[in-house]
């Protein structure tokens, strides 16, 4: 995997936050409250709905849909990119931890968080 | 910007859901929740930060915060993965709008929101 | 409905922060994230439990969500407390306009919210 | 305290549910999303405010808030009622499990996690 993949928008997001001289209010703590206000702005499209209506939305939920998956996105990027994160970088790792976590042949169909099978 | 750019890390994330039977639990309604969780996560190691603090991690807390955002990433794509958006895509679209909604010269060092600047 | 009836609550809370020195990171910015992240954990509770499950908790799980419960309620009685609000007056001026917001004969059986309605 | 001082909320929250045919949708694991969103409605409030700011709002400000507050109250009253959890009682043992878990000569002044504390 190219880890310089999310290159452009980091810099495009960088550039529009300069533009507007918003950088004075992009300290990481600031853009984790952002972020999860936008994350909760994806779950109240589904609070309501089932698991079942989740998966089968309407054009114009899922296009609103998108916009939410997208500001998070935005938002992701520019908290990693204040804090010198290389997001492609973290993922990979986390995915080699999580590969150790959750051996498929151990928890295979089982949803359980991993505290709860370190428990056992 | 390449819009294919996050397809190795999808078909990556689908594999390790399909090799332990987890595709039944990732409804986009589920997988809302687990993203808003792991958000949190990142939310609180800030909350008794101040913002410059924030900005200043020691190295073990930078280590956490990377793959909190890690975390994130990997249900963000999860999530559009299961409901069909291409995120680069959407990403797109919403740096476009937001180019239209908060011109510079207009929001320039003023981070209120776009509602408070539509009741003007 | 006596207002005064988290009064107790709300006196031991401040009088705990106080003991330890702990007004100084209370702001309502910092409270609002250590709710929010309270809430979270809430969440993660019943983020892979279906609709039905999450209803039929065994007793070891009940009580742990208890004590999430009393997170969330700890910090919104303190937040509330920082900010001069009396909860109890907030929630009986809300319930009021949410009972004209939703007509019992206009939503019944129907969970969208009052935004949605609007756009007809 | 009295700890049946929440009942006549719980009730009015019961019965505001039930005359709209609501109870349907009223899953725990529905309403801690519901929870958690206006959660995200009140840190929307303080994203770009400082610490200071955040404890220095305008009556308009502060008055918004405030219903932010009770939207969080009611959710969290009717998630606990829908689980048989005493909310009064959860927060009284809450709390003296914290007075165990950080005691005044041990923590005054420091906010650290009660998790990295245990690092120790």
């Amino acid at each position: 995997m190219n880890e310089q993949t999310l290159e452009p928008l980091r810099k495009q997001l960088a550039a529009f936050a300069a533009a507007r001289d918003w950088d004075q209010f992009h300290s990481p703590k600031n853009l984790s409250m952002a972020l999860i206000a936008e994350a909760a702005e994806l779950v109240e499209h589904f609070q309501w709905r089932t698991e079942q209506q989740s998966a089968e939305l309407d054009t114009r939920t899922l296009d609103a849909v998108a916009l939410e998956l997208a500001d998070i996105f935005i938002y992701l990027i520019r908290i990693s990119d204040k804090l010198g994160v290389n997001l492609m970088d973290a993922a990979a790792r986390k995915i080699s931890i999580n590969e150790s976590r959750y051996p498929a042949d151990k928890v295979r169909g089982d949803a359980r968080r991993a505290s709860e099978y370190d428990q056992e």
